[in-house]
């Protein structure tokens, strides 16, 4: 069998093309903000992670862009060996001091960071309790460590409570959960994960990706709004969602991050993030920290959609983040449904097995705290338009295939 | 068993601190060039992979600067949803165009490029012959696909041979290898691979992240170096190397990188490269395709040096590429001697196990299409005097002792 007939006979995105649902890769020819050109026309930005808008801030693009005049566009090496700026240890020593650790250390992208630690921390002895909804790249890093990964159903802490009883008591262990979950935009139950880590001897790591600058009083993440920022081990967190830029970190105990500096592969067998992401990412987290007032716009912004689409009549999973799911039920009908909210000017992810079962497909919306209630309110407006008129999944494949 | 104990145990960097002979981490202040400021002393850099010297290129720099001017600091998204701007695009079409593929994709490191491209197109019932001296980066993308691994001697096309003659040839097989060996500098067989990959019916992916812009007349890499470029399935590169930036990319068949977009892991659940990087690794490569003399620049420096050591009596590898490596036989050898160079002036990185034989260490030389002549010379004598001046690991080790 060749390789490469898997390639060869995939057909679905082209038959989604070829059927008008296809959703995914629109074309951006602006920045990333409230309101973006895409293929053409001006949509309203309601499916990023750029939940406090600082990729457009002039602080933000000015120092990156004097990062890159002084430091060139790249170093061509490993933090380990020859790649390791000044940039790369002063953000360092402010994202842990931010989160209250003692280290931390950045990685170029934020599926790094998951990969690195997790595979790093993590042998053969070891045994990771796993969130069944946790994302992607912390199942890859337990894949690519040696240690065994125990898999708890979404949120439940009877579930995790008797696999940590029913484990090898000599066995290392962590729990490893988002903070924020990315689909759904509910919280890890970290009050309860704290006592169980205590209690069963494990670490525990919480991956804020989309907590941090996001959750808490001054956007210090999941920890700080259930006010445990003592009680996790590591906070693993992004530089792609609140922090306006690309990358990633993971912070906690000094011997922990230095022993990760010298084992982690995805650290490093990699070259080392550029001057502009370094500078753009510290310079967001100054923005942050000097304007905490900018996690509270957020949440206003966010509980302004959350009352909005509900007294509009729709249907939303609930949460506290800006992450706002709408049921859209059915695959197809979920595509469908993007695209023709992107057809009139509205933005929104498809949320569709398997990230979901089928009958509980949803459009995933996230909100900026930068978005204006104008384009809230016209974004609203279209989704409620849009949904009420949207076929059942049978009348659209009949019409497909007419 | 906690789980951090590995990490409270682990007193190997800090031990080489105390004895001075710990070569890693040196801080970097300023861009990455033939010379740098590192630890507040200036440095001839003779130990980065920007072999084109091209991070430091008015034109490269201020394309970056002016990327994030137009389009911010992120794009806050992956490819697949919201993050895919017309600059991915343009540079991937450049990117075929360039290495005479159907298309090509881009990842946000090079490390991931490996990654995403391997364990998506490898499955359970393939099987993936990889070089034993490849990048780490393949070995985890090997890891993180559900293929069985079958490693062959390095460059050993015998051994290569034996085992696909074993293999079942029901299988789906993928020959991987890097083009130019990061750590020796040596080249794969391009020719009897291919050869081989034909007669046994597999796919032949080749890693020329230290190939592009440095083997060929025109800088495409190790496949035009051996007239073979229609003869390569898959070419990953990087542009942290040669293409001054950070990130990464494969190209091939139009069929089969579309299969990627829609399958590779550490492609979707990955937020975008940023503006900056895409623009940066643009323009080198624009700058790469106007002016195919620089890799040829980059030939006479490497050879001037290869020269220059040999005739100063030193013990190199012997390569074609702008990695010489140095013998320097034992692990806190090479390390005293990296930084007893770092101290007169000269950094280079230090190569000991587990990435070499205990008996084999080297000090890995890597050079710069922009350097001067007269830093060659300083760089060359002054490695001459700290290598023969260097005592025996077990005066070394008698001396810290004392």
């Amino acid at each position: 069998m060749d390789l490469f007939t898997k390639a060869y006979t995939y057909d679905t995105a082209k038959k989604a093309k070829q059927g008008g649902f296809y959703p995914y890769f629109h074309e951006l020819s602006s920045k990333q903000d409230v309101l973006v050109e895409m293929e053409g026309h001006e949509v309203i930005m309601i499916g990023s992670n750029n939940y406090l808008g600082l990729t457009t801030h002039p602080e933000v693009i000015k120092a990156s862009m004097e990062a890159t005049e002084k430091y060139g566009t790249g170093v061509s090496g490993s933090r380990f060996l020859n790649g390791t700026l000044d940039l790369h240890l002063e953000l360092e020593k402010d994202l842990a001091k931010f989160l209250g650790k003692e280290d931390a250390t950045i990685f170029s992208t934020g599926y790094q960071s998951n990969l690195g630690f997790i595979s790093a921390i993590a042998g053969r002895n070891d045994l990771i309790f796993s969130d069944k909804e946790n994302h992607a790249s912390i199942y890859d890093g337990i894949k690519l460590s040696y240690a065994e990964m125990i898999r708890y159903n979404h949120n439940d802490m009877d579930d995790l409570e008797k696999k940590l009883a029913a484990a090898d008591p000599k066995k290392g262990k962590l729990i490893v959960t988002d903070g924020v979950f990315s689909m759904g935009g509910d919280l890890c139950k970290l009050p309860e994960l704290v006592k169980l880590a205590k209690k069963y001897g494990a670490r525990l790591m919480v991956d804020d990706a989309h907590g941090l600058g996001v959750m808490g009083k001054t956007g210090r993440g999941t920890a700080e709004h259930f006010d445990l920022m003592n009680e996790v081990d590591i906070v693993m967190g992004t530089f792609s969602k609140s922090l306006a830029s690309s990358g990633g970190f993971i912070a906690g105990e000094k011997d922990v991050i230095e022993y990760i500096r010298h084992h982690s592969r995805p650290y490093i067998f990699n070259a080392a993030i550029p001057p502009s992401n370094t500078a753009a990412a510290h310079a967001a987290l100054k923005v942050l920290m000097r304007e905490p007032e900018r996690v509270e716009n957020l949440r206003k912004v966010s509980n302004y959609v959350r009352e909005g689409l509900k007294s509009r009549g729709l249907k939303i999973r609930e949460s506290i983040t800006p992450i706002i799911p709408i049921f859209t039920y059915t695959p197809i009908r979920t595509m469908v449904a993007c695209n023709t909210l992107f057809k009139n000017g509205v933005y929104v992810n498809p949320v569709v097995p398997p990230a979901t079962a089928h009958g509980e497909c949803l459009i995933r919306t996230s909100y900026m705290a930068t978005h204006p209630k104008e384009l809230l309110d016209k974004a609203m407006d279209t989704i409620v338009k849009v949904l009420n008129e949207l076929p059942s999944e049978e009348e659209i494949l009949k019409w497909k295939l007419q």
